[in-house]
C-alpha cells in the first residue's frame, strides 16, 4: 500500500491549485505556498498545511513547481533560502513549470550538485483537465528521480510519458507541443475567416471538421473558442502563449533550427498584445486572421 | 429496395477507380471512362462497362466526375461532346473533383442553364480510404440534386455533410480542409525537426503527441510519413497539394481574406517542386524544415 | 532632323495622359483612344487626334498602349476591331502597361503570327515623372521592333534599358522592379513602426536614412508617404499593387521560384484592401504595420 | 587648434582597427586594447600605446568601445577592473558597438551613477569605410557627453547625427538599420533569383536597378555581391547578421511592434548557419532564394 509522501507545492495558479488539490486526494500531505499568500487559502481550508517560506515547503520528499515563467523558477530555486539552499540531499524537485531549455539544464546542474534530485515534468492540459487529474505528463530525468516522484505524477496526470534521462527534453517536447496547438489556433483562425466571410455557419463548420480528419480535443475545445468567442473563460492568458512561443525559438535557435510557423506565431502574439489583447485567451490570436478581413 | 442507378464515371485515378468500384458493389451499374483507357481496364474486368467517349458515360441518370484539376474538369464538361452537350435533361453531375470555387460557380450556371441537376461533392480521404469506402463527402446543391445522388454518396463515403444549397460552398470547404492538412503537415515537420536535432526519437515522439492531444487520424498518418519516410506510397503527389493550396488562396483572395500560413505553404510547395520533389507525396513538405535546419 | 511618327496612344490614364502629350511635344502626330472618352479631352485640346474607336488608334506605324492590367490589353488587342485586326503588317505595337509575363509572351506569338511588330516596354516611374519625360523604359524584342519604336521610347523616358530579344523578360524585370518597390514601402513601414513607437520622429529619421545608405529616390518618396501621410495624391492605387504582386508571384510559380517577400506582400495588399484601403495609395501598405503595434 | 585627446580604444576587430587609426591620424593619442593582444601589434607599430588591461586603456578623457555584442561590451564595462570601475569621474564613454537597446539602457544608468559621461554612438559602414574615416555616426547622449566626444566622432566618421539625449535611441536606429540592409539583401536575392531563372544576367539587371530607381550604395554594393559572389571577403559574418536580427526584434518585442519581415531574415539566418555558412559574409542569405528555387 502506498503511504502518502510529505510534499511541498509551489505555484498556486489556476493550474497549479488543481494539482496540488489531486496530491491531497491522493493521500499526500501537501505544504503549499504561493507568493500572494490570498492564493493558498481555499486549499489550506481543505487541509493543506501553509509554508511561511518557500524554505518552509522544502522540508518533505518532494517539491512540486509550477510556476508561470522563467523567472520566477529562478527566484524560486536559485533565490536566497530558495529551493536549491534548503531542499534536503536526496530529495526531489518536481519542475511541472514550462520553463526554458536553458534553464532546465541550469536547474539539472544545480541540483546535481548540491546532491538534489531533479525531475523535470512539465504538463499538457488547461486548467480544468488539471483539477480533473487528467495531466498527461512528459517527464524526464534520472532514474531515481522518476521513481521518488512517480506516485506524484500519478495524483497529478493521466499519464506519464517518460522521454529521456535528460531532463530538459521534457521541456523541448513541452514548448514543441505547445507551438504545435498555436498553429491548431492559428490555422483554424484563418480557416474560420474564410469560410465565415463566404457566409458559412462557423458552428457547423467546425463540427463538420471535427467529426472527420480533425477529431482531436484539441480542434474541439479551440475551435468552439474561435467559432462562439465572448464567453470564454481565460484559461491561458495571451502573455504566457507568448512567452512559450518565444521559448520554442530559443530552443529553437539554440539547435540552429529556423521555425517559420514559430515567427508568424509569435508576431501574431505581438499583434494580439499591441492592440488590446493582454487580458485575453491566447487563443485569441486566431481571430487575427478574421480581423485583416475585415470581418468584425 | 434500393434498385441500382445507371452511373456514368469520368476520372479513374488513385481515388477514382475505389469510388467506382463502390458504386458498382452497391448494386448500381457504373459506365467508366478515363482519358487514358488502360486506367478502365481493372474495373471492366470486374464488371463495369466501358465508355468510349465522355458522352458514352452520360446516357444515364448521373455522372461523377473525379479529375485532377480544373482544366480537366473544365474539358469533360465544357468540352465538345461533353457532359453539358450530352447529359440528359434532370439527369445530375456530381463532381467530386478537388476544383476551384470559381469553376464551381459556372459548372452550376451552365448545368442549370442547361436544364441539368449539379452537386458538388467532394471528399475526404486518400486512396485506401476511398477504396475503402469511407470517404467523407462534403455536399453542398439544390435539394433535387442531393435526392438524385444521395445513393451514390452512400455508396461511396461513409458520411455526407450537406452544408449549403449554393455548390461552390462544398468546394471552399473541401480546399479550407485540404490548407488545414497541410498546416498539419507543415507543424508537424517543424517540431520534428527541432526535436529530431535534439536527438529524440520522431517515432516515440509522434506516439506522445497522438495519445494525448493530437490523437486525430490526419496526425497519426502524416506524422507517421514524417517520422519514417522512404517507403511511403505517393498518395497525393506535390503538385496537387500546391494546385489545392493555390485554390484555397484563390478563393480567399476573392473575398479578400490573407491566409499567412496559406502563403507559407505555397512557397514550401514550390520549393519541394523546384528542388526535385515532384514525384514526392505532398507531405514531403513537412521534410523542409529539417533540410533548413541542416539535418539530412 | 527626326520627322515625326503617326502613332497612337491606346490608354489615357495618370500616367498614359503624360507619356502621350510628350510623344506631342516631340513633335509626333497622335491619335488618342480611351475607353471613357472624357480622359480625351484635354489631349485633343492640345491638339492630339481623336480616335472613336481601338482601330482608328491603329492606322499609323506605331500604336503605343497603357493600360491597367491584363484585362484591359487582352480586350484592346484581340477583341474585335482590335490591334491585331486592324495593326498594319509591319506595324509596331508598343505595349507599355504592367502586364503578366503570359500574355507578353501570348501577345509576342500572335503579332509575329500576324506580321506586326510587338515591343515589349514597361516603364517605372509614377504619374509626375511620366508628365515630365523621365520614365525609364525596359524594352524587350526584335531589332526591328525596337528600332521602329526608339523615337517614341526617346519622347517618353529618359533612358530606354534593351534587356533582351525575348519580348515578356521585359515584363519580368518590370514586375520585379515593383516588387523591389514594395519591398522599400514595407521595410520602411516596420522600421518607421519600430521607431515611431520609440518616440522618435519619422521624418528626421527618414532624413538621416537617406542622407546615408539609402540615398535612392524610392526610399524618399515612399519614406515621405509614410513619414506624413494624409495629404499624399494617390499615384498609384492598391489594387494596382496587388495586382503587381500577384502577376510578380505568378511569373515566379511558372518558374519555380518561392519568393517569400512576395507572399508577404500579397497578404498585405489584402488586408489593406479588405480593411478599406481600396482607394490609397498603394504605400498605405507601409502602415499596417503600425496599425499592428497599436499606433494610430 | 583642436589638440587632441587622451582617449583609450578597446576593440580592435576589423571595424575597430580602422576606428582607432583614424584617431590616431586626428593626432589624439590612443592607447588601445584587446583581449588578444596579436590585433593590437600592427596599430602599436604605427605609434599607438599598448594597454595590458582594460583599465589602462581608461586613464584619458575618453574610451571608444567597438566590440563585437552585448556579453564582450558587459565585460568590458562591469567586469572587475572595468570601464564602470576604471574610468575616471566626467570622462566619457563613447559606446560605437551594435549592442541591444536594453544593454545601452543599462550602461546609461550605471555610468550616470559613476559620475562618468556615456555616449551611444553606433556607426554605419563595413570596415573599408571604417578604415577610410567614412563612418556615419548616429549619436545619443547628453550634451556633455556629446561635446566630449565630438572630435572623436570627427575623426572616425564623415558626418554625426545627434538623434536624441536618451542614448539608447541611437542603438535602436543603428539596429533598424542594419535591419533595413538586411532586407535590401532578401529582396535582391529573391529578385535575382526570379530573372536568374529565367536567364536573364545579373550583372546587368543590376546595373539596370541601381541606375534608375535603386541608387543606393546599398543596393550597389550588396547587389555586386549577390550577383558576382565567390571571391567577396567577409565584411560582416553571417552570425552578426543574426545578432543584429535578433536585438531588432528583440528591441521590437519591448516595444510590442511585430516585424514580420525580420522574423523572416532570423529564419533565413538560422537556415544559413545551419547548412554551414557561418564563416560566410551575412549578405549569403541572399542567396537562399536561389537555392529553394534549384539554382546551385
Amino acid at each position: 500500500m502506498q503511504i502518502g509522501l510529505q510534499v511541498g507545492f509551489i505555484g498556486l495558479g489556476q493550474m497549479g491549485s488543481g494539482m496540488a488539490r489531486n496530491l491531497m486526494k491522493a493521500g499526500h500531505t501537501v505544504t503549499v505556498f504561493n507568493r500572494t499568500p490570498a492564493k493558498a487559502e481555499a486549499l489550506v481550508a481543505e487541509g493543506a498545511r501553509r509554508a511561511a517560506t518557500v524554505a518552509d515547503a522544502c522540508r518533505g520528499a518532494a517539491v512540486v513547481t509550477m510556476l508561470a515563467h522563467d523567472a520566477a523558477a529562478e527566484e524560486v530555486v536559485f533565490g536566497a533560502e530558495g529551493l536549491l539552499a534548503t531542499l534536503p540531499k536526496g530529495a526531489v524537485h518536481v519542475s511541472a513549470s514550462t520553463i526554458s531549455v536553458a534553464l532546465s539544464e541550469r536547474l539539472a546542474a544545480a541540483h546535481a550538485a548540491a546532491g538534489q534530485l531533479y525531475l523535470s515534468a512539465p504538463v499538457f492540459g488547461r486548467p480544468d483537465v488539471a483539477a480533473a487529474g487528467n495531466l498527461f505528463v512528459v517527464a524526464a530525468g534520472a532514474t531515481a528521480a522518476l521513481d521518488a516522484a512517480q506516485p506524484l505524477l500519478d495524483a497529478m496526470g493521466q499519464k506519464t510519458f517518460v522521454v529521456a534521462q535528460e531532463p530538459s527534453r521534457a521541456n523541448l517536447i513541452k514548448l514543441s507541443g505547445n507551438f504545435l496547438i498555436a498553429c491548431v489556433i492559428e490555422s483554424l483562425g484563418e480557416a474560420m475567416a474564410l469560410v465565415g466571410k463566404a457566409g458559412l455557419d462557423k458552428t457547423q463548420y467546425l463540427e463538420l471538421l471535427t467529426t472527420t480528419l480533425f477529431g482531436a480535443p484539441v480542434y474541439k475545445n479551440y475551435g468552439r473558442l474561435l467559432a462562439e468567442p465572448g464567453d470564454a473563460p481565460v484559461g491561458f492568458a495571451a502573455p504566457l502563449g507568448l512567452k512559450d512561443i518565444k521559448l520554442a525559438l530559443a530552443a529553437a535557435e539554440a539547435l540552429e533550427v529556423p521555425l517559420p510557423l514559430a515567427s508568424l506565431l509569435r508576431d501574431r502574439f505581438l499583434t494580439l498584445l499591441a492592440t488590446g489583447g493582454a487580458d485575453q485567451d491566447w487563443s485569441a490570436i486566431g481571430r487575427l486572421a478574421a480581423r485583416d478581413s475585415g470581418q468584425p
